[in-house]
């Protein structure tokens, strides 16, 4: 079977045609990434995810991690795959040189990392996990800690782990219970139990760094008493060897639906009395600290949808166009046709594509921001960037993982009956990607950020931020014939995502708080709609100055494909998103205004 | 854990509330059924689902079935659940008693066996299978096939099959390449491979009836040349005890993404050339009689879909009500309260509710459609019954199998975190339920045989049949002043369905056929959507009559609840349904213009 991750055309398309990447290489920082650097990182991540990380996908679901005498083991061929990614330093590929890490820019790490996270996502965890704690503390940490831990999680000499959730705080951070007592030291003892800890213990590496959320005792109480603590698993002596076992340990792995190559951990934490870490930041900081790193780990997980859906949509493709079943619905007389032809394959196969593609472009889109972000000389375009990427995060990560899951779930649906055996791939990919709406704050929690804050932030001033980038790519497409059509519904929805976003503010303002938030989630789906259209149609003019320009003959139908998808979601999906807008103006209070018993089963 | 398959007041509701299920009672047929003996059956599959059928579900789903040389063996407790079905004559509740069959109603049995379905599905696909086999033979076998096989399948003393799919003939039927060749004594020998053989083998019984749809040698090709063939695992002899083994063995067993306590087999017929069978009904005549037990095999899928969406909602409200999170989005003194308080929990739970009603609702209403067709008289009303069975078929299997795919992926999300894992009841009814939207005829299909085949049929009579009982409804609540808004609503979608529905036909009347079929998945939802308001709608009307009338004081929570659900669905689902409707009208051929290179990976 083809080694199908993710379209490579694509990512070439996005990377150099729609965002111009090489374009970094003319600041100083950049000075040494061109078009074709990037384009060998990419191919190699590449090389990498086909020959290395894909084959421990499969044999890593099925084996599944276990858990035997406190040691977590990871499946068979985990242990070469992160090896490979040591040696070919793929952890820390945009993170600060100072520190091991590779200095590229993000859109390279997100082009590079998207062919990993397709090949095996719960082994990718783990990388995860150490590029995520390694940015805490490369902002956070004092000059020990980095000099001790950051330098070995980037290497990936540590493994990594985030310690926040606790049986009765999930979302609620407020109820954490995992105390810390000042020791005369300097150092704190800390004691609580957390579940939930991805990679909380390991065999890819001899020792974890874990980055433990606690209150130290007499801290206020609710979010505002958390602070932040660096707890390894063996503490690390002056000349960098492993000293003492720390008093932190591994009770049990969970039993899940998907990604059983990641081991999600029960810990417990200081059940001697001796468990040690260092503050991480300031005391009763914490949250804000968590929050630094959240907004990265959010991306990170819309990353891990659109690998997922971008492997689905491959495989279906494929399938779709080897599988013969049926005749043409219009001619009787074929015969045993490829499945691809049947108009309600090429429905699937179409929103596949769409979304993939817009969720790739939303996603590259976001990493460019940062890099832009890190250039920026003057603090207004700092903030521009940043104000971009603040109201993306929660359809990057909210949006595009519920859209990862559809996709996912047609992949299924393609294949049909094939599609549900694990003689194929896809049912695993449904399965892994389950998990993107629930961890790093809900999709419940998006659409929450989305609406109750970043519509308020600033001023209120991040809506027209996105607007305006969104209506210069509908100014530029108006002038395409080809592309003035849709250029006008983009325009309208624009309008209409005003008004809702207006009206929804003013909900707000007038204590309709609770009416207004049961439409949060349906404000974050025309929020994604209208910026997939933004990003198809942004494609769809770079395709044809293509067309019309130095484009390659070869790559016409290519670029073709392009028009075809900005015009079937403009087509298709755009009028539905006008009928949820108008679905979220009639402000329906029915949800709100149930008490609890007319629910039922009562 | 308390156990949450159906909720018991809805049941009664709509049963005896909504539909008057009672009066079926004053037929001779049904003289001996009135609502108290409805109750009693229903209290009774609703014990056995609880106290014997749960506890085999979660054990049924890890230890799966096995198969070892030879012969499948099914996890722990089905063998004694089979038992309890036995004995409690369950699996031909709306049979003919002629042969062992209970002769009730069938909406008696679509309430009694939506417990026994949510409660373990997978086990259920035993009886399904035997209802279903048994009802092809009921109408199409030979007296001595019905003495013989019918009787025992209709008790469960054997197991029963349907062998349609083979490797290159899944949805495509025509492909079907297994022969049978005449014998001079009138029997069959057939030969050939099947795979997907939903309890192809078993030890649930010791003797298993398969039915085999093959090719005759010398018929003609495609789909007009299968006969289908009563198989018996072992020969039965005259006296009733099992006598040589036939040659049709079950080869291998599927892995799959769920209903691991179902086996699905590859089976091998005549492999030593001695595999026997007998005829039924006419030679070349197999897919007219599979369609007869088609219909009501799609409808059981959708039963499937209903009970799992069913389970996953209760589930998902019980742990809504107990689950503590987080302050009021309104209050930040308010604190770690129960989730059902959050807007966008409750917009889940709502959601939830009014599909699992409304899915209810006609899945009861079609079975009550099956009733009366039995029970008419006139030829006229007999067709009536049987055009509105057969334009709602395909949103019965189809657009509430993918309804259950989303309500049982909102069950996982509303548990957050511990959704996802094995501690909880329900990654596992997603897992199981997603086989629905595929078998049995793939939900594609179910929206091709509605835009392409009951628009059509009978002089294009079915959408008035469907649309005059709606606005029978709609006028009804027009009535209510509460409920005049809603109507009016209804009424126009009703307009708008039937403007989408001209068009459709008009497309394809004037040969652009492809891209009316791109849209039939669209049409499919929007006709979904409309009987889903209609029947709240019609609850609604049941609701206040009840308040209005002699409905009791206990109960004022649960019609206020069907308010609810009337109001929140035409208020937020129905302009969405507006949106898609515009979709269609739209004609965006993009997805049939696109050609197959252009959708990438090239």
């Amino acid at each position: 079977m083809a080694q199908l991750l993710v379209d490579r055309r694509d990512v070439s398309f996005v990377l150099h045609e729609q965002f111009a990447a090489g374009e970094l290489g003319k600041y100083e920082q950049f000075a040494e990434v061109n078009p074709k650097i990037m384009d060998m990182v990419v191919q190699e991540a590449r090389n990498l995810a086909i020959k290395e990380l894909l084959p421990t996908n499969r044999t890593g679901d099925e084996q599944g991690c276990s858990f035997r005498d406190g040691q977590v083991y990871t499946p068979e061929g985990f242990q070469r795959a992160w090896q490979l990614l040591v040696d070919g330093e793929w952890i820390a590929l945009d993170c600060s040189p100072e520190y091991n890490g590779q200095g590229m820019p993000s859109i390279v790490m997100q082009s590079a990392w998207e062919y990993l996270l397709a090949a095996n996502m719960a082994f990718m965890m783990a990388p995860i996990m150490n590029h995520g704690a390694g940015k805490v503390l490369e902002a956070f940490g004092t000059p020990e800690q980095k000099e001790t831990y950051l330098r070995r999680i980037y290497s990936g000499d540590l493994g990594a782990t985030m310690m926040i959730t606790e049986a009765e705080a999930g979302s609620d951070l407020a109820q954490i219970q995992t105390t810390a007592h000042k020791n005369a030291d300097g150092t704190y003892s800390l004691s609580g139990s957390k579940i939930y800890i991805s990679q909380g213990d390991t065999d890819l590496t001899e020792n974890i760094v874990h980055l433990v959320l606690a209150r130290i005792e007499g801290a206020p109480e609710g979010t505002r008493g958390l602070s932040l603590f660096l707890v390894p698993k063996y503490h690390i002596r002056p000349d960098g060897s492993a000293g003492e076992r720390n008093d932190v340990v591994c009770t049990g792995i969970e039993e899940k639906m998907g990604i059983h190559g990641s081991a999600t951990c029960s810990m417990a934490l200081g059940s001697k009395g001796e468990c040690l870490g260092t503050l991480i930041g300031q005391e009763n900081k914490g949250l804000s600290i968590m929050f630094h790193m959240m907004n990265d780990a959010r991306l990170m997980v819309g990353s891990i949808g659109l690998a997922n859906a971008s492997s689905s949509y491959l495989y279906a493709l494929d399938y779709a166009r080897a599988r013969r079943q049926g005749n043409m619905v219009d001619d009787r007389d074929s015969k045993y046709v490829p499945i691809i032809a049947h108009p309600d394959v090429r429905r699937m196969l179409m929103h596949m594509k769409m979304f993939v593609e817009g969720m790739r472009s939303l996603h590259y889109y976001i990493a460019l921001c940062k890099d832009y972000r890190t250039l920026a000389e003057k603090d207004g375009d700092k903030e521009k960037y940043q104000d971009l990427i603040d109201i993306l995060i929660p359809v990057a990560k909210g949006y595009v993982t519920d859209r990862s899951i559809d996709i996912c779930n047609l992949g299924i649906q393609v294949y049909g009956g094939y599609g549900y055996t694990k003689e194929y791939p896809v049912e695993q990919l449904l399965r892994d990607v389950r998990i993107t709406t629930i961890y790093e704050g809900t999709n419940g929690i998006q659409a929450n950020d989305l609406l109750g804050r970043k519509l308020f932030i600033k001023d209120g001033n991040l809506p027209e931020r996105l607007t305006a980038e969104i209506l210069e790519v509908v100014d530029k497409a108006r002038k395409y014939p080809d592309l003035e059509a849709l250029a006008h519904k983009l325009a309208s929805l624009v309008d209409t995502w005003q008004v809702v976003a207006g009206q929804v503010k003013q909900d707000i303002g007038n204590g309709q708080v609770q009416n207004a938030f049961v439409h949060a989630y349906a404000f974050m789906d025309i929020t994604g709609d209208m910026v997939m259209a933004w990003m198809l149609l942004w494609r769809a003019c770079t395709a044809l100055d293509k067309m019309n320009g130095e484009g390659k003959k070869k790559d016409l139908k290519f670029y073709r494909g392009q028009l075809k998808s900005a015009e079937n979601f403009i087509g298709t999906v755009i009028p539905v998103t006008f009928g949820k807008a108008n679905s979220i103006l009639e402000k329906c209070g029915a949800a709100i205004e149930i008490e609890d018993e007319e629910f039922g089963a009562k």
